[in-house]
């Protein structure tokens, strides 16, 4: 389960900052929905395995059969249908804990952080765009090259109809579809028997949607002349096209692509590490098109994507991107040391004053000699430390050393406000 | 359950953004446990009727009893215990969510946020003083005159010695304790009724009890007389001067405030709203003695307290407290209207680089007509529009109109930077 001493909270809290922060730039607005959900909204849309063994779920004192959400979009879904003057497209985004009941493992836990960012209500390929290149953002705010990352997109409607003209019968596509989602965890030779299962043990149509699986470009000859006449390969021609304008270099092309939650409707995308060390994809995402219809509103599109921050986090520290400054934060500007019983109240009303000016004080508690004060002070690294003793609250002077140079300055508390600044 | 829309959301930001910063202000560290913990935490620590009856417990797949966490304190004592080379004291909060299953009403909800600032290992008055300057600076960041609020203190080991000096007997000392708790939420002969069952229908007992708990001063010679030699009575009468002196003048010694939960010892203080509108303590909290050690190390002593984002909310909004301008933010500085489709990868290059700047934009995806952009630009309270056409991409020169007083600014990307800053 989910622990967080403060240093490790600190690299949570920088990871999801820049999360947030890139969302609010670009003009997207936080909320959040509850953990505690009804099982049934889960049941319908997230495909049997998630809901069955893989979470938790019980039933409530009330009777209620419910589970603590494993992923947020169906949330999301029932708030935008709830509200019927909602005017669209809205852009939301969310950082809900969420949870799954399986055997921990690295980047897997049971209680996690899931950054979620959607638009819904457009139908233009603009949205694609425009939360790729907060994706995109975010990797450039966390200053990762764009050499270590990569954002492979396809299309589920452009993939539907190539697998079809491939011959794969309309009752066997989901399975192919999973098959496909699932060759990155399988043995080549494995997963070609595990395709041509999937296609109906025809080894002509297998061999198709292998090769189909393996294109590289949208300009390979054998797609172009496959896909003929076909609207979801021109959108997804159109949508290329929109990529490489925008010049994000690290999306590519992958019809591998398919995303294995079965909302998705239209262009599916992932976040891929491209060392060996995080084999998971970092993120996921695409367009949904028949969620928040489910609720009862009419047809509202989505587009959107979520992005596990354990797994991002992990990530960021394999290639250094986590600064040292953010573990070995100092945990104040200064530190009041105390002299005697006798002056914790100045001391205290030193603090308040110094606090409501916008300084970091940390006051000290432990009643411990001075020298023990000091080190307790650069223990935390805290480079400034103001003493209080019965002389100087006389006085209404005091005295602050500079613990990395040992020099220090005397001067009423403005006065020292002014050195601090 | 706790759902929130963008704009709950930004009123919910709002208050626990300030229960942060005063908290970072003084030097606390943010940490995070599970919310599901096993059942047995909290069976022992927190009195059987929140456990039973007012929990979320169940039994997950590996057979385990567990409870959605009631509260963080007992996470807490666990995660200290856990590292034995933490250096004491520490100074931590948290914003965690917590569970209670009970009839939702008016600031009272199954799924809520609670704040909680705890400093452990140290025994020093100092620290209650600092806990209690760090909520007092809380409020006074809301700007909340003192008038609107009370700050009630006593302490469960004073009030131990006194009852005890009012004849209670050592087995009624709990049942006493729980009627003093129930004070505020009975009527007046109804309490009195109680209170003599809880004292063991000694009417003497339960009068001097009553006499006790509407004590007002620490001078009160009734008081004095009963508390001659009581160490437990010159420590309240140190911790009443340090509040005097640092000029906390909400702080209000009353005998009746003694806190619901078993895990207190020493010195107990609440929250509370000095109107009627909201009757419930705001925050309650003080000195546990023996949770730590529950866990294995030896007694380390904490003080801090909790207390519940909701309430507090609509503490403040029923005060008016909560600024008009968090709820209709402006949701970015510029929104950019697309012209035609041929462009939208050029709007996406324009809103990348005006990000990266720290200027945040509202990219248009909604491919409607121009002005149905700039209404949309009106909805979210943008104020500047920049349009970005085949034209304006050619020449790398556009145009913002400013919503708010119609005029208009022309220029590169660059030059438009320098209007907006």
């Amino acid at each position: 389960m989910r622990q967080r001493f403060p240093e490790q909270f600190r690299v949570e809290k920088f990871v999801t900052d820049v999360l947030s922060d890139s969302s609010l730039s670009a003009g997207f607005q936080e909320y959040d929905g509850p953990v505690i959900e009804p099982l049934a909204l889960f049941a319908a849309k997230s495909g049997g395995e998630l809901v069955g063994r893989q979470s938790y779920s019980f039933t409530d004192r009330g009777k209620r059969e419910v589970i603590l959400r494993p992923e947020m979009t169906p949330s999301l879904a029932r708030m935008v249908a709830s509200c019927g003057e909602l005017q669209l497209p809205v852009r939301w985004f969310s950082m809900p804990l969420c949870y799954r009941y399986e055997r921990p493992q690295r980047g897997r836990v049971r209680e996690f952080l899931q950054f979620n960012l959607d638009i819904l209500g457009s139908n233009s390929l603009a949205s694609e765009l425009e939360v790729i290149l907060v994706l995109n953002g975010i990797m450039k705010t966390f200053k990762a090259p764009s050499s270590i990352y990569r954002i492979g997109w396809s299309s589920r409607r452009f993939m539907t109809d190539a697998l079809s003209r491939c011959g794969v019968k309309e009752e066997l596509q989901s399975s192919v579809f999973s098959a496909i989602d699932k060759r990155d965890k399988m043995k080549e030779d494995e997963w070609a028997d595990y395709l041509l299962q999937a296609c109906g043990s025809d080894t002509e149509v297998a061999e198709k949607v292998a090769f189909l699986v393996l294109v590289e470009s949208l300009s390979d000859s054998w797609l172009v002349s496959l896909m003929a006449e076909s609207s979801a390969f021109r959108e997804v021609q159109k949508f290329d096209q929109l990529l490489k304008k925008t010049g994000i270099s690290s999306a590519e092309f992958s019809p591998g692509v398919v995303r294995g939650l079965d909302y998705y409707t239209g262009i599916v995308f992932e976040l891929m590490d491209t060392g060996s060390g995080n084999r998971r994809s970092l993120c996921g995402g695409g367009r949904y098109d028949n969620l928040v219809g489910l609720f009862g509103t009419g047809r509202i599109s989505g587009v959107g994507f979520g992005l596990g921050v354990l797994t991002l986090t992990l990530f960021l520290e394999s290639y250094g991107l986590i600064p040292e400054s953010v573990k070995q934060a100092a945990l104040a500007d200064v530190y009041i040391a105390v002299a005697s019983p006798s002056v914790v109240a100045d001391a205290g009303l030193l603090a308040e004053f110094l606090r409501s000016r916008g300084v970091r004080v940390m006051m000290d508690v432990s009643g411990k000699k001075l020298g023990k004060q000091f080190s307790e002070a650069s223990r935390n690294r805290i480079s400034r430390v103001i003493t209080v003793g019965e002389n100087e609250v006389q006085k209404g002077i005091y005295r602050m050393k500079n613990l990395s140079d040992g020099k220090a300055a005397e001067g009423s508390a403005e006065e020292l406000i002014r050195v601090l600044r």
